[in-house]
Protein backbone atom coordinates (compact mmCIF):
# COMPACT_ATOMS: atom_id res chain seq x y z
CA UNK A 1 0.00 0.00 0.00
CA UNK A 2 1.56 3.54 -0.77
CA UNK A 3 0.35 7.04 0.29
CA UNK A 4 1.49 9.81 -1.97
CA UNK A 5 1.57 13.37 -0.25
CA UNK A 6 3.57 16.25 -0.52
CA UNK A 7 6.07 18.21 1.22
CA UNK A 8 5.62 17.93 4.52
CA UNK A 9 6.41 21.11 5.76
CA UNK A 10 3.29 22.55 4.00
CA UNK A 11 1.14 19.76 3.70
CA UNK A 12 -1.59 19.73 6.45
CA UNK A 13 -3.71 17.25 4.28
CA UNK A 14 -1.03 15.09 3.64
CA UNK A 15 -0.18 15.02 7.20
CA UNK A 16 -3.77 13.92 7.71
CA UNK A 17 -3.84 10.67 5.84
CA UNK A 18 -0.71 9.74 6.66
CA UNK A 19 -1.10 9.98 10.65
CA UNK A 20 -3.99 7.92 9.72
CA UNK A 21 -1.79 5.36 8.96
CA UNK A 22 1.26 6.01 10.82
CA UNK A 23 -0.49 6.67 14.21
CA UNK A 24 -2.11 3.57 13.90
CA UNK A 25 1.08 1.34 12.84
CA UNK A 26 -0.36 0.31 9.41
CA UNK A 27 2.73 -0.97 7.36
CA UNK A 28 2.79 1.98 3.98
CA UNK A 29 5.07 2.86 1.79
CA UNK A 30 5.44 6.79 1.71
CA UNK A 31 5.95 8.42 -1.78
CA UNK A 32 6.68 12.29 -1.44
CA UNK A 33 6.27 14.87 -4.22
CA UNK A 34 7.07 18.27 -4.09
CA UNK A 35 4.30 20.71 -4.63
CA UNK A 36 4.09 22.33 -7.88
CA UNK A 37 6.42 19.96 -10.16
CA UNK A 38 5.79 18.45 -13.47
CA UNK A 39 6.34 15.42 -11.16
CA UNK A 40 3.92 16.34 -9.24
CA UNK A 41 1.30 16.53 -11.23
CA UNK A 42 2.23 13.76 -13.41
CA UNK A 43 2.40 11.27 -11.07
CA UNK A 44 -1.34 12.26 -9.44
CA UNK A 45 -2.56 12.36 -12.36
CA UNK A 46 -2.11 8.42 -12.16
CA UNK A 47 -4.10 8.09 -9.61
CA UNK A 48 -6.17 10.94 -8.57
CA UNK A 49 -9.05 12.29 -10.94
CA UNK A 50 -8.74 15.86 -8.53
CA UNK A 51 -4.67 15.91 -8.52
CA UNK A 52 -4.43 16.59 -4.98
CA UNK A 53 -2.76 14.80 -2.11
CA UNK A 54 -2.94 12.96 -0.52
CA UNK A 55 -4.15 9.30 -2.37
CA UNK A 56 -4.16 6.25 -0.95
CA UNK A 57 -2.94 3.30 -3.50
CA UNK A 58 -3.83 0.00 -1.91
CA UNK A 59 -3.51 -2.76 -5.03
CA UNK A 60 -5.78 -1.59 -8.28
CA UNK A 61 -8.05 0.60 -5.79
CA UNK A 62 -6.87 4.64 -5.36
CA UNK A 63 -8.61 6.51 -2.51
CA UNK A 64 -8.49 10.24 -2.38
CA UNK A 65 -9.05 12.99 -0.25
CA UNK A 66 -8.48 12.41 3.38
CA UNK A 67 -11.53 11.89 5.03
CA UNK A 68 -12.27 8.98 2.29
CA UNK A 69 -8.65 7.52 3.46
CA UNK A 70 -9.77 7.54 7.47
CA UNK A 71 -12.88 5.90 6.79
CA UNK A 72 -10.89 3.16 4.44
CA UNK A 73 -8.26 2.75 6.82
CA UNK A 74 -10.86 2.42 9.48
CA UNK A 75 -12.81 -0.41 8.26
CA UNK A 76 -10.02 -2.27 6.51
CA UNK A 77 -7.06 -2.28 8.44
CA UNK A 78 -7.66 -0.84 11.98
CA UNK A 79 -11.26 -3.00 12.25
CA UNK A 80 -12.97 0.26 13.30
CA UNK A 81 -10.16 1.34 16.09
CA UNK A 82 -9.96 4.26 14.14
CA UNK A 83 -13.16 6.00 15.64
CA UNK A 84 -14.12 6.03 19.00
CA UNK A 85 -16.02 2.49 20.11
CA UNK A 86 -19.27 4.35 21.20
CA UNK A 87 -21.95 5.04 18.99
CA UNK A 88 -22.21 8.37 20.32
CA UNK A 89 -18.91 9.39 20.45
CA UNK A 90 -18.23 7.62 17.35
CA UNK A 91 -20.85 10.91 16.13
CA UNK A 92 -19.32 13.50 17.71
CA UNK A 93 -15.99 12.73 16.50
CA UNK A 94 -17.14 12.70 12.98
CA UNK A 95 -18.82 15.73 13.18
CA UNK A 96 -15.97 17.63 14.93
CA UNK A 97 -13.85 16.07 11.78
CA UNK A 98 -16.64 16.88 9.36
CA UNK A 99 -16.55 20.54 10.12
CA UNK A 100 -12.38 20.49 10.09
CA UNK A 101 -12.67 19.12 6.66
CA UNK A 102 -15.08 21.74 4.73
CA UNK A 103 -14.80 24.51 7.56
CA UNK A 104 -12.43 26.89 9.60
CA UNK A 105 -11.22 28.25 6.47
CA UNK A 106 -9.97 31.52 7.70
CA UNK A 107 -7.90 30.31 10.13
CA UNK A 108 -6.52 27.88 6.79
CA UNK A 109 -5.73 30.31 5.08
CA UNK A 110 -4.52 32.87 7.27
CA UNK A 111 -2.40 30.31 8.97
CA UNK A 112 -0.78 28.27 6.21
CA UNK A 113 1.27 25.02 7.88
CA UNK A 114 4.31 26.02 7.58
CA UNK A 115 6.55 23.70 10.24
CA UNK A 116 9.64 25.94 9.56
CA UNK A 117 8.61 29.05 9.91
CA UNK A 118 8.02 31.64 13.17
CA UNK A 119 5.44 34.18 12.49
CA UNK A 120 4.00 36.53 14.04
CA UNK A 121 0.43 37.52 12.53
CA UNK A 122 -2.84 39.80 13.16
CA UNK A 123 -6.25 37.38 12.56
CA UNK A 124 -9.47 38.66 11.42
CA UNK A 125 -12.16 38.44 13.41
CA UNK A 126 -13.07 35.41 11.49
CA UNK A 127 -10.26 33.78 11.85
CA UNK A 128 -9.94 34.78 15.33
CA UNK A 129 -12.83 33.14 15.67
CA UNK A 130 -12.52 29.86 14.43
CA UNK A 131 -9.26 29.81 16.68
CA UNK A 132 -11.65 30.19 19.51
CA UNK A 133 -13.60 27.70 18.43
CA UNK A 134 -11.17 25.05 18.18
CA UNK A 135 -9.67 26.16 21.32
CA UNK A 136 -13.27 25.70 22.93
CA UNK A 137 -13.57 22.36 21.21
CA UNK A 138 -10.35 21.34 22.39
CA UNK A 139 -11.07 21.73 26.08
CA UNK A 140 -14.79 20.30 25.83
CA UNK A 141 -13.45 17.17 24.46
CA UNK A 142 -9.90 16.78 26.44
CA UNK A 143 -11.81 17.06 29.37
CA UNK A 144 -14.57 14.78 28.61
CA UNK A 145 -12.39 12.09 28.04
CA UNK A 146 -9.01 13.00 30.07
CA UNK A 147 -9.21 9.72 32.49
CA UNK A 148 -9.51 7.96 28.98
CA UNK A 149 -6.54 9.06 27.32
CA UNK A 150 -4.45 12.72 26.61
CA UNK A 151 -6.19 13.02 22.74
CA UNK A 152 -9.51 14.15 22.34
CA UNK A 153 -11.47 11.35 23.16
CA UNK A 154 -8.85 9.86 25.20
CA UNK A 155 -6.99 7.51 23.15
CA UNK A 156 -5.11 8.93 19.77
CA UNK A 157 -7.94 8.58 17.19
CA UNK A 158 -9.09 9.98 13.57
CA UNK A 159 -10.20 13.18 15.22
CA UNK A 160 -6.76 13.68 16.19
CA UNK A 161 -5.22 13.25 13.11
CA UNK A 162 -7.50 15.93 11.50
CA UNK A 163 -6.63 18.69 14.08
CA UNK A 164 -2.58 17.38 13.60
CA UNK A 165 -1.63 20.37 11.05
CA UNK A 166 -3.33 22.92 13.46
CA UNK A 167 -1.14 21.57 16.42
CA UNK A 168 1.56 22.44 14.01
CA UNK A 169 0.25 25.90 13.04
CA UNK A 170 -0.15 27.35 16.68
CA UNK A 171 3.69 26.73 16.74
CA UNK A 172 4.28 28.68 13.60
CA UNK A 173 2.23 31.60 15.01
CA UNK A 174 2.95 31.40 18.74
CA UNK A 175 -0.64 30.71 19.51
CA UNK A 176 -0.56 31.02 23.29
CA UNK A 177 -3.11 28.10 25.05
CA UNK A 178 -4.07 27.19 28.38
CA UNK A 179 -4.95 24.36 31.01
CA UNK A 180 -6.35 21.23 29.13
CA UNK A 181 -6.10 22.87 25.60
CA UNK A 182 -2.57 23.05 26.30
CA UNK A 183 -2.39 20.14 27.89
CA UNK A 184 -3.71 18.41 24.79
CA UNK A 185 -1.38 20.26 22.02
CA UNK A 186 1.42 19.11 24.19
CA UNK A 187 0.67 15.58 23.87
CA UNK A 188 -0.04 16.24 20.36
CA UNK A 189 3.72 17.72 19.47
CA UNK A 190 4.74 14.52 21.61
CA UNK A 191 3.32 11.85 19.60
CA UNK A 192 6.09 10.04 17.64
CA UNK A 193 4.40 10.15 14.73
CA UNK A 194 3.85 14.09 14.82
CA UNK A 195 7.88 14.11 15.67
CA UNK A 196 8.54 12.22 13.16
CA UNK A 197 6.80 14.21 10.69
CA UNK A 198 8.57 17.48 11.98
CA UNK A 199 11.72 15.82 11.85
CA UNK A 200 11.71 15.33 8.21
CA UNK A 201 9.36 18.73 7.79
CA UNK A 202 12.44 20.50 9.16
CA UNK A 203 15.59 19.04 7.17
CA UNK A 204 13.80 18.32 3.88
CA UNK A 205 15.68 19.91 0.48
CA UNK A 206 12.65 20.31 -1.82
CA UNK A 207 12.54 24.56 -2.68
CA UNK A 208 9.37 26.33 -2.55
CA UNK A 209 8.86 29.75 -3.13
CA UNK A 210 6.57 31.42 0.00
CA UNK A 211 4.33 34.24 -0.35
CA UNK A 212 4.30 36.77 2.53
CA UNK A 213 1.78 34.57 4.63
CA UNK A 214 4.04 31.53 4.29
CA UNK A 215 1.99 29.54 1.78
CA UNK A 216 3.97 27.96 -1.34
CA UNK A 217 3.17 29.95 -4.50
CA UNK B 1 -35.56 11.78 15.73
CA UNK B 2 -35.36 14.91 14.60
CA UNK B 3 -33.39 16.57 12.02
CA UNK B 4 -33.17 20.22 11.79
CA UNK B 5 -33.18 22.17 8.52
CA UNK B 6 -33.44 25.32 6.82
CA UNK B 7 -35.73 26.52 3.75
CA UNK B 8 -35.67 24.09 1.19
CA UNK B 9 -35.67 26.57 -1.64
CA UNK B 10 -31.68 27.85 -0.73
CA UNK B 11 -30.27 25.18 1.56
CA UNK B 12 -28.19 22.72 -0.01
CA UNK B 13 -26.48 21.08 3.20
CA UNK B 14 -30.16 20.52 4.56
CA UNK B 15 -31.47 18.66 1.23
CA UNK B 16 -27.87 16.37 1.70
CA UNK B 17 -28.63 15.02 5.60
CA UNK B 18 -32.85 14.63 4.71
CA UNK B 19 -32.21 12.74 1.79
CA UNK B 20 -29.68 10.53 3.85
CA UNK B 21 -33.08 9.79 6.09
CA UNK B 22 -35.77 10.56 3.56
CA UNK B 23 -34.67 8.44 0.67
CA UNK B 24 -34.19 5.06 2.72
CA UNK B 25 -37.18 5.42 4.81
CA UNK B 26 -35.85 6.03 7.77
CA UNK B 27 -38.70 7.50 10.03
CA UNK B 28 -37.71 10.96 11.29
CA UNK B 29 -39.18 15.04 12.43
CA UNK B 30 -38.40 17.28 10.69
CA UNK B 31 -37.95 20.69 12.29
CA UNK B 32 -37.51 23.57 9.38
CA UNK B 33 -35.92 26.76 10.47
CA UNK B 34 -35.83 30.19 8.23
CA UNK B 35 -32.52 31.05 7.59
CA UNK B 36 -31.56 34.44 9.64
CA UNK B 37 -34.12 34.23 11.59
CA UNK B 38 -33.99 34.95 15.68
CA UNK B 39 -35.49 31.80 16.16
CA UNK B 40 -32.95 29.97 13.55
CA UNK B 41 -29.78 30.79 15.45
CA UNK B 42 -31.87 30.54 19.19
CA UNK B 43 -32.92 26.63 17.90
CA UNK B 44 -29.64 25.79 16.40
CA UNK B 45 -27.30 27.12 19.66
CA UNK B 46 -29.31 24.31 21.60
CA UNK B 47 -28.08 21.79 19.29
CA UNK B 48 -24.67 22.47 17.58
CA UNK B 49 -21.53 24.11 18.94
CA UNK B 50 -21.53 26.03 15.23
CA UNK B 51 -25.21 26.81 14.17
CA UNK B 52 -25.16 25.63 11.04
CA UNK B 53 -27.65 23.22 9.64
CA UNK B 54 -28.09 20.20 9.33
CA UNK B 55 -28.22 19.15 12.59
CA UNK B 56 -29.57 15.49 13.75
CA UNK B 57 -30.85 15.08 17.03
CA UNK B 58 -31.36 11.61 18.32
CA UNK B 59 -32.22 11.27 21.85
CA UNK B 60 -29.86 12.99 23.85
CA UNK B 61 -26.99 13.15 20.72
CA UNK B 62 -26.64 15.75 18.19
CA UNK B 63 -25.17 15.24 15.21
CA UNK B 64 -24.01 18.29 13.20
CA UNK B 65 -22.49 18.54 9.56
CA UNK B 66 -24.09 16.36 6.55
CA UNK B 67 -21.31 14.08 6.23
CA UNK B 68 -21.02 12.88 9.70
CA UNK B 69 -24.91 12.77 9.76
CA UNK B 70 -24.55 10.48 6.65
CA UNK B 71 -22.50 8.02 8.31
CA UNK B 72 -24.21 7.87 11.72
CA UNK B 73 -27.68 7.14 9.70
CA UNK B 74 -26.07 4.49 7.77
CA UNK B 75 -24.67 2.40 10.95
CA UNK B 76 -27.36 3.12 13.41
CA UNK B 77 -30.72 2.69 10.83
CA UNK B 78 -29.36 1.44 7.73
CA UNK B 79 -27.01 -1.47 8.83
CA UNK B 80 -23.95 0.12 6.57
CA UNK B 81 -26.75 -0.26 3.05
CA UNK B 82 -26.31 3.90 2.45
CA UNK B 83 -22.89 2.81 1.15
CA UNK B 84 -21.75 0.09 -1.60
CA UNK B 85 -21.76 -2.92 -0.25
CA UNK B 86 -18.20 -3.98 -1.88
CA UNK B 87 -15.28 -2.36 0.21
CA UNK B 88 -13.66 -0.85 -3.06
CA UNK B 89 -16.57 0.80 -4.49
CA UNK B 90 -17.62 2.15 -0.76
CA UNK B 91 -14.08 4.04 -0.61
CA UNK B 92 -15.11 5.19 -4.11
CA UNK B 93 -18.54 6.61 -2.98
CA UNK B 94 -16.51 8.24 -0.27
CA UNK B 95 -13.79 9.61 -2.10
CA UNK B 96 -16.29 11.28 -4.51
CA UNK B 97 -18.45 12.55 -1.23
CA UNK B 98 -15.76 13.73 0.35
CA UNK B 99 -14.30 16.49 -2.71
CA UNK B 100 -17.62 17.31 -3.13
CA UNK B 101 -17.56 18.15 0.65
CA UNK B 102 -14.77 19.91 1.01
CA UNK B 103 -14.52 21.12 -2.61
CA UNK B 104 -16.37 22.40 -5.70
CA UNK B 105 -16.23 25.87 -4.19
CA UNK B 106 -16.36 27.87 -7.53
CA UNK B 107 -19.03 25.80 -8.57
CA UNK B 108 -20.94 26.57 -5.30
CA UNK B 109 -20.27 30.15 -4.81
CA UNK B 110 -21.49 30.96 -8.97
CA UNK B 111 -24.52 28.94 -8.73
CA UNK B 112 -26.23 29.05 -5.27
CA UNK B 113 -29.26 26.63 -4.67
CA UNK B 114 -32.35 28.65 -5.10
CA UNK B 115 -34.81 25.83 -6.65
CA UNK B 116 -37.64 28.73 -7.42
CA UNK B 117 -35.35 30.56 -9.91
CA UNK B 118 -34.63 30.44 -13.20
CA UNK B 119 -31.18 32.25 -14.34
CA UNK B 120 -28.22 32.40 -16.78
CA UNK B 121 -25.10 33.16 -16.18
CA UNK B 122 -21.49 33.75 -17.17
CA UNK B 123 -19.13 31.16 -14.93
CA UNK B 124 -15.58 32.04 -14.35
CA UNK B 125 -12.89 29.71 -15.62
CA UNK B 126 -12.75 27.74 -12.28
CA UNK B 127 -16.63 26.97 -12.00
CA UNK B 128 -16.86 25.34 -15.41
CA UNK B 129 -13.80 23.48 -14.76
CA UNK B 130 -15.89 22.31 -11.29
CA UNK B 131 -18.61 21.89 -13.68
CA UNK B 132 -16.66 19.62 -15.95
CA UNK B 133 -15.47 17.50 -13.23
CA UNK B 134 -18.70 16.89 -11.97
CA UNK B 135 -20.26 15.76 -15.09
CA UNK B 136 -17.08 13.70 -15.93
CA UNK B 137 -17.93 11.79 -12.20
CA UNK B 138 -21.09 11.11 -13.24
CA UNK B 139 -20.62 9.43 -16.45
CA UNK B 140 -17.85 7.88 -15.22
CA UNK B 141 -19.78 6.28 -12.00
CA UNK B 142 -23.20 5.79 -13.82
CA UNK B 143 -21.92 3.99 -17.13
CA UNK B 144 -20.11 1.80 -14.78
CA UNK B 145 -23.07 0.88 -12.77
CA UNK B 146 -26.07 1.54 -14.70
CA UNK B 147 -27.05 -2.52 -15.09
CA UNK B 148 -27.26 -2.37 -11.05
CA UNK B 149 -29.61 1.09 -11.24
CA UNK B 150 -30.20 4.31 -12.20
CA UNK B 151 -27.75 5.87 -9.73
CA UNK B 152 -24.25 6.41 -9.19
CA UNK B 153 -23.19 3.37 -8.10
CA UNK B 154 -26.65 1.69 -9.35
CA UNK B 155 -29.20 2.17 -6.30
CA UNK B 156 -29.61 5.37 -4.75
CA UNK B 157 -26.70 5.58 -2.07
CA UNK B 158 -25.24 8.40 0.21
CA UNK B 159 -23.27 9.43 -2.84
CA UNK B 160 -26.38 10.33 -4.93
CA UNK B 161 -27.60 12.70 -1.67
CA UNK B 162 -24.53 14.73 -1.80
CA UNK B 163 -24.51 15.23 -5.30
CA UNK B 164 -28.85 15.99 -4.70
CA UNK B 165 -28.32 19.97 -4.60
CA UNK B 166 -26.29 20.21 -7.95
CA UNK B 167 -29.19 18.58 -9.98
CA UNK B 168 -31.66 21.30 -8.84
CA UNK B 169 -29.06 23.70 -9.55
CA UNK B 170 -28.25 22.21 -13.18
CA UNK B 171 -32.69 22.88 -13.76
CA UNK B 172 -31.67 26.78 -12.16
CA UNK B 173 -28.66 27.46 -14.14
CA UNK B 174 -30.23 25.89 -17.12
CA UNK B 175 -27.31 23.52 -17.59
CA UNK B 176 -27.31 21.50 -20.40
CA UNK B 177 -26.37 17.49 -20.37
CA UNK B 178 -25.83 14.56 -22.88
CA UNK B 179 -25.96 11.14 -22.53
CA UNK B 180 -25.70 9.51 -19.43
CA UNK B 181 -24.65 11.99 -17.15
CA UNK B 182 -27.89 13.23 -18.41
CA UNK B 183 -29.96 10.22 -17.56
CA UNK B 184 -28.46 10.27 -14.05
CA UNK B 185 -29.75 14.16 -13.90
CA UNK B 186 -33.53 12.77 -14.72
CA UNK B 187 -33.13 9.76 -12.67
CA UNK B 188 -32.04 12.25 -9.52
CA UNK B 189 -35.27 14.64 -10.53
CA UNK B 190 -37.49 12.05 -10.97
CA UNK B 191 -36.67 10.33 -7.31
CA UNK B 192 -39.46 10.55 -4.96
CA UNK B 193 -38.32 12.02 -2.15
CA UNK B 194 -36.37 14.45 -4.66
CA UNK B 195 -39.86 15.83 -5.77
CA UNK B 196 -41.17 16.07 -2.34
CA UNK B 197 -38.40 18.22 -1.29
CA UNK B 198 -38.62 20.35 -4.61
CA UNK B 199 -42.57 20.47 -4.25
CA UNK B 200 -42.14 21.74 -0.42
CA UNK B 201 -39.54 24.67 -1.22
CA UNK B 202 -41.97 26.03 -4.68
CA UNK B 203 -44.33 26.32 -2.05
CA UNK B 204 -42.52 27.58 1.10
CA UNK B 205 -43.61 31.19 2.16
CA UNK B 206 -40.62 32.20 3.98
CA UNK B 207 -39.31 35.37 2.69
CA UNK B 208 -35.51 35.99 2.82
CA UNK B 209 -33.61 38.26 0.64
CA UNK B 210 -31.29 37.33 -2.20
CA UNK B 211 -28.84 38.99 -3.65
CA UNK B 212 -28.35 39.26 -7.43
CA UNK B 213 -26.87 35.28 -7.51
CA UNK B 214 -30.11 34.65 -5.66
CA UNK B 215 -28.38 33.57 -2.68
CA UNK B 216 -30.19 34.54 0.44
CA UNK B 217 -28.78 37.35 1.98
Amino acid sequence: MKLIIANKNYSSWSLRGWLALKAFDVPFEEIKLSLFTEDFYNTLSLYSPVQKVPVLVDGDLSVWDSLAIAEYVNETYLSGKGWPAEVKKRALARSVVAEMHSGYSALRNEMPMNCRAKRKIELSQRAQQDLENICHLWESLRSQHQDQGPYLFGEFSLADAFFAPVAFRFVTYGIELEGVAKDYHQAMLNHPAMQEWLADALTETDIVEEDEAGEPV
